[in-house]
């Protein structure tokens, strides 16, 4: 069975749609401090969750955006990473800051403020590289 | 200005899709222990943030789904009412488990398998309701 | 310096007002596992904040329950005593379901809705046993 | 009925006793990323919880910084805004300083202390802005 | 490179120390849900992560309780079941109250006390299995 | 009874050992803001948790950062403190950096990364000063 090497390389393919010099990046920031870390996120957050069949990438990184915001404040960083990552899944940014903003329902207003706060900072950097 | 009264009213056209007795159901539970607690909820949740555009139902309930799994396993009783919700919305069971399942990455395993348990809870009392 | 002293001092003070068995009831129930587990606990809990000047018991007691409302639903037992120290503290049943169902802005609202399923539960046991 | 309506007018007389610029500064910073975020607000948070009788605006405010103080460091700029509704509803510093430095109990010696931090710098901007 | 492959047989050599019918039993509950789940779990868990040198078992496992404490009442389950681990990995009962009750300071006594309840009543099962 | 004393006495001697100046830089941070802010810390976290036997000091430490890990990005401030604790009693950078990864099984990837970025950034510091 080769279900541990697909894996891996089924959250390459996920990965090279998303953000393909992710893996690289991840290695050189943290691969020093924590051996085989970009390899090991790539397999289980690519391989063994965004690759799986039954719901279309666009609506997982959706999902991932609302769980990050109900999160709290202190995941912004990987809420900026993942809405350029749903902007390339196909997302308009106004599908993401919905997502957002419906958190306030779940996880309380200063949660949805810090993810809204989050999302403009991104998108301002976006706008910045595009100008 | 008639804003107010629409959010109210747009929130209720929302309940009507997923789940036409909930306000009567909260009211009953609820409004003597806080006067206008129903109302409150419809125009706030449904009315403030599920009927806005931008964002379909579907998308919007799975994102609820992701949300209160990372929240945890407190979460249980609302993820259940959401999962009906969701279905009522358009989404099938395997979208459902996949939009918990994600979670495992943000949210951490024992938040992911709880929101399995309440999910399998979920579909096992729909299942016998229908049987 | 009698400090220490009189931090456990003060705090069995406090304790005595809201809920005078408390000690003795945690000593029983958590001392073999932890020992000096209830003296620890009044110490710092009771003798270290609620005895400090500078708030009111009362409104001491009401932030402790906000605050445990945003928790979550895990922490419904503390909850539940802590209903029964406001009480005591001269806070009335109306005072604490506001100081809950307020937490919906911050916390959410399945953490206020599990908070105001405690409170009711803690209300209907209050109820039964003056019955 | 008018609930509706005078959800959204009473949360405006309430923000006009305890800060009456924030409505109009929270529609600049975020009602083109969000249409009406600032009205829902006022309406959600002032019109449907803080306006409600059964408990007093001071004793609202302290609950509230308490809650912010337990939900962790990523509220800190929540915590600073109620922090200085919480002296305009008639608290003290020191009533502040104690419904944040209690949480120790039940959210951690890090979520209170963190709130100590956001609580002395925003006593510091203010001696500044009054300087 | 064969990284991915000893990933899983290198989480399944952990599991066969700590609980060796963990995978069939996780198989059995929630493959059909989720397919892959329980190869996927100890892949991650046991083969990406207590695998890994650097630190020994038994530490970890105290290091899991502690984390699994301050996450609040909702992971009881995932508690009682890494008790067991901790035990089989060679600690003490007195080190694993201990890592709990240690954690009244990071996450607040609600959180502790919830894991202290947790404890007991794991100990409890346990020696009823062995009476 | 000596035993509040000796709580305050045994909390210093661990501060003693893991962090001197600890007591009199909390005093200074923090005494006119909190009275007995120092004091009380001393004695409840260092006297009444780390001085109690039945779990050694190392795995203590550790325990401390993996639960401060899970809590989330904004124990960034406690971690860094908790970290040169960790390597005052005796434990490698190794061993720090593996109880924080481990995590990312229980909290989450981003509670991870959080953690493993206060890490690296604390180590730089400490080689700076070294430098």
């Amino acid at each position: 069975m080769t279900t541990q090497k697909s894996a891996l390389d089924a959250g390459r393919d996920i990965v090279a749609t998303l953000n393909s010099p992710l893996e690289g990046q991840l290695a050189e920031k943290y691969d020093t401090l924590v051996p085989d870390f970009a390899e090991s996120l790539v397999e289980w957050a690519y391989g063994r969750h965004y690759a799986r069949p039954g719901l279309d990438l666009k609506t997982r990184q959706l999902c991932t955006i609302s769980a990050l915001t109900v999160l709290g404040g202190q995941t912004a960083p990987q809420l900026q990473v993942n809405i350029r990552h749903t902007l390339a899944a196909g997302a308009s940014r106004t599908e993401i800051i919905e997502a957002i903003w419906q958190m306030a329902i779940y996880g309380g207003l200063p949660a949805a403020i810090n993810g809204l706060n989050a999302a403009q900072e991104c998108f301002d950097v976006i706008d910045a590289e595009a100008a």
